[in-house]
């Protein structure tokens, strides 16, 4: 492996480049009017894989950004590991609270900095350069390699989802080990295999009362309020402690074993860091559980947008016309989002009063997924974690979601193993994302070694 | 009085063209950035009422726009009437729903169409050209005149209620009875002297948690999301019924007597009209009380605005660092919205966690009016009404507020008549306001007469 890693270590310059290359376009999967920005990521993704040798590369069309596919298959015997990643990546706007344009990155303080350094461009790409190197020297890879990457992973996976209704596709993508690396580690010093992801169900509720914004004075008390109503929805959802009070929601949930807490309890998770981090005055939640079991093993329901009526300065008095909200719900093992979603409705309709029409649709869902760790490939890939990064490796769960994880452990039927790449800090969905140069370069040698030890050398 | 009459037909081409230029001016007192326009609003009309020849014409500073004083007192023994009139209008722009540029007024189909056609620049017009009327006919007025026009009563007079905490100014506006056309009929057919109105109380509510927006899935569950507590802030003030939880909220209502609830009968209110009127599918509210009695004699909560997190297309899973909303309570005699002010807070305090910072602000308040009708003023321009619009006149509520009214009544200590020359469908908050000319144009007569039979003629 020497040469190999003498490889990735004399073209990191060049890797660094395109990975910064890659940064700069905004592919934001969740607004169409940066869809050509997703298809020139894909299409670059497409050339460069091409490029360093994979094989069948071509771009998928799906309903919301292309697939980009390659592979390699050349190893008889040795297994078939499918690598996933996304090259969408989140909204993001300098006025949102970046330092720095999000889309103009730069190397400062041993951070890649941008948006999508580390959710997924710099993960992702870890795959594609470790496969050059291989390649490059060895003219060949130790395993059979499937890439699959998609952009729509932050706005649901829509597309991917749908390319996985197909059981042709899935035939395609068929192989025994899933490989994902588009997580954190635990902590800095810890890195970390994910075993458990929250499944999410989002949706959109927009709530339309009179035909135009009214005087509140003259209809005030005889007129339902739409903004009122959308209030009163949304804050009966939930105590203050974060309970859910949808009737049914928790029946499916699978409580914490005894075991389990006392696992969690042992990486002496560091709270205090962790609100210093979230930069929040202090904790909050249902105190029957710890931090760490509210994130990893609790569902949730939050509201990530508000709008309607008068925003303006000063004020306006009048009953507005429309309103509307975009929440969501982590939800955990065994919750099904199917199932979630009719409670939800059944729950918001009955609110609602008759006067107001309501409409809510969804945006996106996930299941959740609990991986059982016992497994070769999760067992190898900490040990070379502990070779490259020279720090134990823990197992963890993580409280995000990752619809299409779900998807391919239910449909492809083969363990999937989160390598986590990614710090903690690397603010993934807001301001100022990073990733630590020294975890993309390490990074690059850690997929190396990880092809190499599933090929069983 | 025929020449008088004479001179406001002979010249109301010239009158209309003056308002609807007074309409072109966009003075919308709660934006700064019109404040340019309040200001020349204030211009054109003190040299207006400097060449109708009312006296000591000036303007005033206050806080807001200016006020614009006059005034004519070379009528010994007779009474002394102050003109309230406000200049500034509530917001308005073409997308909010309007069928035209709000601040290009035009005629059609026998309506002045325009923001502030009819709240309040065409009703206060129609004293300043009874006023020229009888000024240039008969050389003098039939009773002593005091005007005073205001430009922040839209954004709840915060500069009036100021100069009227002065003692002086309150010595200024001494006065036999104030007189107010700033509201609308109760019908069509039935002109109506208003004797309640709601008082209000307004609060803009700000809440800050994270320094930045986070990843829900990373951190939902133990950080507080503003957005979240916003609703649930606001959606457990009022039951589904409009009910306002509020601990002592009820406490000083005056609970309509058994006569004022068959008076409110009588008037034969036409609900399904006011339903269509509204736009909405149908009623909300207490149903305890009838449309006429939530609207005239009961306390509402409504939320006017909402803004906080992401409200672009598609979906994002974010933890916003912030949100807020704009909301007010209607109040009815005898609340006073100091105390409600504190109820309130204590209220929405008690329900925040102390994990998230809460602002809030009072935007503006105004105490309930209750106006006792049995006297000589309101008599007599009820015997107007029916001469000038040959309808039986009726005497009615409102449930909006005019701060400066309670303001006014409770300083100057006499009777306000609110003389409303507005149709019921003026949209005078909403788009497409309207002034139907006629009322324009008997309003002007209306008022005229009013000044001769208060002066005992």
């Amino acid at each position: 492996m020497k040469d190999v890693i003498s490889y990735l270590n004399d073209n990191k310059k060049r890797f660094l480049g395109e990975l910064l290359d890659l940064i700069k376009i905004p592919s934001i999967s969740s607004d169409k009017i940066f869809s050509d920005d997703c298809k020139k990521c894909a299409l670059i993704l497409e050339k460069e894989m091409k490029r360093i040798g994979l094989e069948n590369v071509r771009q998928i069309n799906a309903i919301d950004s292309p697939l980009v596919y390659g592979e390699w298959l050349k190893a008889p015997g040795k297994p078939t590991i499918l690598i996933y990643g996304h090259y969408d990546v989140m909204p993001a706007r300098k006025e949102d609270g970046w330092d720095h344009e999000p889309f103009e990155p730069f190397v400062s303080e041993g951070y890649i900095r941008g948006r999508g350094a580390s959710d997924d461009k710099g993960q992702l790409y870890t795959y594609v350069k470790a496969i050059e190197a291989h390649l490059a020297v060895k003219k060949r890879l130790p395993v059979n390699v499937k890439v699959i990457l998609e952009g729509g992973e932050e706005s649901t996976s829509a597309g991917f989802s749908a390319f996985l209704q197909d059981t042709k596709n899935r035939e395609l993508l068929k192989c025994d080990v899933v490989a994902v690396s588009d997580g954190e580690w635990f902590r800095k010093d810890t890195p970390a295999v994910e075993t458990g992801l929250r499944g999410i169900i989002y949706f959109e509720i927009r709530i339309r009362g009179p035909k135009t914004d009214l005087h509140s004075g003259l209809y005030g008390g005889a007129v339902a309020n739409p903004l009122s109503v959308l209030s009163r929805v949304l804050g009966s959802v939930q105590n203050e402690d974060g309970r859910i009070n949808i009737p049914g929601f928790y029946d499916d949930v699978v409580e914490l074993t005894e075991s389990e807490r006392k696992d969690f309890e042992r990486l002496q998770f560091d709270e205090e860091d962790f609100f210093k981090r979230a930069g929040v005055k202090g904790e909050w939640g249902d105190e029957r559980y710890t931090v760490l079991e509210r994130l990893w093993a609790r569902p949730t329901f939050e509201v990530h947008g508000l709008w309607g009526g008068y925003t303006g300065e000063g004020s306006k008095t009048l009953i507005p016309a429309r309103g509307g909200a975009k929440v969501s719900m982590r939800l955990v093992a065994n919750q099904d989002p199917e199932k979630i979603e009719k409670l939800f409705e059944n729950y918001v309709r009955k609110i609602c009063p008759p006067s107001v029409d309501l409409e809510i649709k969804v945006l996106g869902k996930g299941y959740p997924v609990l991986v059982n760790s016992d497994n070769v490939y999760i067992r190898k890939a900490r040990e070379v974690y502990e070779k490259v990064f020279d720090r134990k490796s823990a197992l963890m769960r993580s409280g995000g979601s990752i619809p299409v994880i779900s998807l391919l452990s239910r449909y492809l039927n083969v363990p999937v193993a989160l390598l986590n790449l990614g710090h903690p800090d690397a603010h993934s969905h807001g301001p100022n994302e990073k990733f630590p140069l020294e975890q993309f370069e390490k990074g690059m040698q850690f997929v190396a070694h990880v092809l190499n030890v599933w090929g069983g050398k």
